[in-house]
């Protein structure tokens, strides 16, 4: 069987050639799209006898270029597989469903049922169940309900050989089940390097009965860190579902971008606010916290006797509680507007990395100073009088930073200042025993990292899971390994 | 350099060479008990050289027999490697510990810091955590905490070439560290098949500052499952910790086995209690709930009104609050004295298998009809009079269910009764597509089964990945996958 190119005509072709970023592309004249775990198989099959490169493509949404092709491959999207098959109806704990389902379409089922899938992320409008498990997604209540390799139930994957692999998804996905290998783990991040996700199982709590929010401003990032060792333990605990921050920087962009957004704190707050032309002044560090409960009343109390107590502490600038499930979501519009902001502003060096909490404030001032430097070498050679900008948002109860460098008004990646900007948050990263990625992967960004921060023994067991799956190297090439030096060739 | 036995003399083997059932039992006669990861390191990579097999040891509490020779393979007990290192002293978050540290010992230490070890069960005391991971212990607060899947962060493992795997251990673990393989989860649960787990490390959640309990008493099974949604999902939901059922046949035994044990209904209780010759008729279904939260006052208006809903909808036959942390303990008294109790009896055919919680019932009541015919038979052939009795306990939150069988007065397995037995559980299991092991394993128990239960492909991904870490098959051989047959060779 050949690949069926259906495609209607050459220019739908740019859409599955170039990724979110924009800055991936890749240069596939045939794109799949099968419909079935069967068509999948054949496919793979079909590619694997014939050493075609195959790169499976979600909705499209990473950051690190995981999702187009290096070159030619065939792009296997999995937009056409989308059923929801929800087992369990009694109570809809365990939502099962094809790998190309929209996460938020799945959000909406699942709420239906009164459950909620335990991941959540801004791209959720596009990006697709299946991806989010290839590429082991975070996001905003991972604290909360845990990652994907705690929720998922069961996978269905397709390998290179077409073998179809059963890894606890049929005929039921149980919560428990220790019949091990646990292999599901090997493709919950492995960004379709050894086979296709075509089927997904996700364990689902109850739908929160009672959400509750607040945002507090901080005059410095240990008063942060305090505030969220308050909130874990004291007083939200239980019922913590997010605690995001972001800085002065990333709230200033999404002012110039969005000149019409008010900010939490512009409307009601605790102590008169401070403006200039009629504009707030920006606190240093913003902080959004949402709880998730069963009592309403409980939930406030908890939330009214947290706020008191880090207002009388001092930790606080000033803060706001949401009255209702409309100003909930007003605050998470700030929040989803940082990334858009700084995309408006310019191009974007988008990072993504983990740190103790309580390092986050000396990574950004370093940074800071690296890039002063960088911007004084990058406007002596471009005669530009732009700064660059650092704006720093992300899961902070998580380690989980987003560091994100913004060359103002020039919307053109420039590989020399990539470099340097890569290389100086490689070091800040290293020096405080962090992870350069913390939830984006690896791709085709991250691998020429791999044989710096993983040992020679464990990336060579690396290469060997490889080879066990994908003995011909057809899945996503040139991506998440780097190749192989002779060091790590096995013995 | 040969493994050094430096065991005191041979009868101090028989404790290496019999696990906690009493049932395995190996011919091992050389212990070592290597005291750093340099000395596993060296004592495998002799036995790989030399295809000597290895039988890595924790508490020795497993129930499969996997932790004990099947012949006179050297046992590598990690008794010795037992430091607990705290890595974030400011919330003790992460706990970073030798494979042999004894659980207890572990909880203890974490709860001085403030936390919870987010794995408890019954061998505490005995059970390492190397051992917990390697068998991916699940236990009583599995459906709040989530699995080991969930709370590793970090392992160290040594193959059986000697090479030490840092798979995200040192230097620091981090919640997020998206820069796969994630192969760590190989080694969860792996029970010891790969190589050895020297170091773990794990997230810990803040030890609860309320817990609350309640007991009460069902006259049905579906009632339980009722009262288990609404605990779920209404009323306890965020603060729900535990929810165990036990059935009266094994609290008939419980009784029998422990005669000076109060019930909790034998104290305080709503209904007059109904008793013959002193003793409270116990009710067909008992449920022990636990709850962990922040807030005394909170969490106790929670039980209240779950307890009002559910006495008013006719759910439950009786029930009672715990009125403080001396009477959380005595009701898990109880629900620990399930399992000697059992043992005290007679022999005790264990099982412990997954299932929708509402396929609970007829599971059960269908396994006493075989064993009805099964005593019949046995009756016949021994002249003995007793009927099997079947005990049932579990996580029902979880679909977890601990069915026992106990064959009174006699302390003997019988290999034909074993058989039928075995055989029974199973085609009940797979009827209503559960699993035949929810927590405790494969071991050289369920390990023939592998072929009934997982597609030949998905076996044959097993073989692969066994073959990857330990090409010569030197660890625990024997156990978790069964001898590859001709159709489950490598192609």
């Amino acid at each position: 069987m050949a690949p069926n190119n259906d495609n209607d005509d050459d220019t739908s072709l740019e859409k599955y050639n170039v990724d979110w970023t924009g800055h991936y592309r890749g240069s596939s004249s045939i794109v799949v799209r099968p419909k079935s775990t069967e068509e999948v198989s054949r496919i793979l099959s079909y590619c694997h006898k014939r050493r075609i490169g195959v790169v499976p493509q979600g909705g499209n949404t990473g950051l690190v270029g995981g999702s187009v092709g290096i070159g030619g491959e065939v792009i296997l999207s999995l937009e056409k597989m989308n059923n929801i098959e929800c087992y369990g109806k009694k109570d809809g704990s365990v939502i099962r469903a094809d790998a190309g389902c929209i996460l938020e379409e799945l959000q909406n089922y699942a709420a239906k049922n009164g459950n909620l899938v335990p991941v959540d992320l801004g791209a959720k409008g596009s990006c697709q169940i299946g991806g989010n498990v290839s590429t082991n997604a975070g996001g905003v209540y991972y604290y909360r309900y845990g990652s994907l390799h705690a929720n998922v139930l069961g996978l269905e994957v397709v390998t290179p050989t077409g073998d179809v692999l059963n890894l606890g998804y049929d005929p039921v996905s149980h919560l428990k089940d220790n019949t091990g290998y646990h292999l599901k783990h090997l493709f919950i991040g492995g960004e379709g390097t050894l086979g296709v996700v075509t089927k997904v199982s996700l364990r689902c709590p109850p739908l929160p009965v009672s959400r509750g929010a607040m945002w507090v401003t901080c005059a410095s990032l240990s008063d942060v860190v305090r505030v969220l060792t308050l909130a874990r333990t004291d007083h939200l605990n239980e019922i913590l579902a997010a605690f995001e921050f972001m800085d002065r920087d990333v709230l200033e962009l999404v002012r110039a971008a969005y000149p019409s957004i008010r900010f939490p704190l512009d409307i009601g707050n605790v102590t008169p606010a401070t403006t200039i032309n009629n504009d707030t002044i920006i606190d240093p560090y913003s902080i959004l916290i949402e709880t998730h409960g069963s009592d309403n009343n409980h939930d406030r109390e908890k939330l009214e006797s947290f706020f008191e107590c880090i207002m009388e502490e001092g930790l606080v600038v000033d803060g706001v509680m949401a009255q209702n499930l409309g100003q909930i979501e007003d605050f998470w519009k700030i929040r989803e507007l940082c990334n858009p902001a700084t995309a408006a502003m310019g191009y974007v060096y988008k990072y993504d990395i983990s740190l103790a909490a309580i390092d986050f404030d000396s990574f950004i001032h370093d940074m800071k100073v690296r890039l002063i430097d960088a911007s004084h070498d990058q406007q002596k050679a471009a005669s530009s009088d732009k700064n660059l900008i650092c704006g720093n948002w992300g899961h902070i109860i998580d380690g989980n930073l987003h560091c994100n460098i913004v060359s103002p008004n020039s919307f053109e990646r420039d590989s020399e200042l990539l470099k340097i900007i890569d290389e100086g948050i490689f070091e800040e990263v290293m020096k405080r025993n962090g992870s350069i990625s913390a939830e984006h992967g690896l791709g085709q960004y991250k691998n020429e990292y791999m044989t710096r921060i993983k040992t020679p023994s464990t990336l060579r067991a690396m290469y060997d899971i490889k080879r066990v799956f994908d003995p011909h190297g057809i899945m996503n090439p040139g991506k998440y390994l780097p190749e192989p030096s002779a060091e790590s060739s096995p013995e």
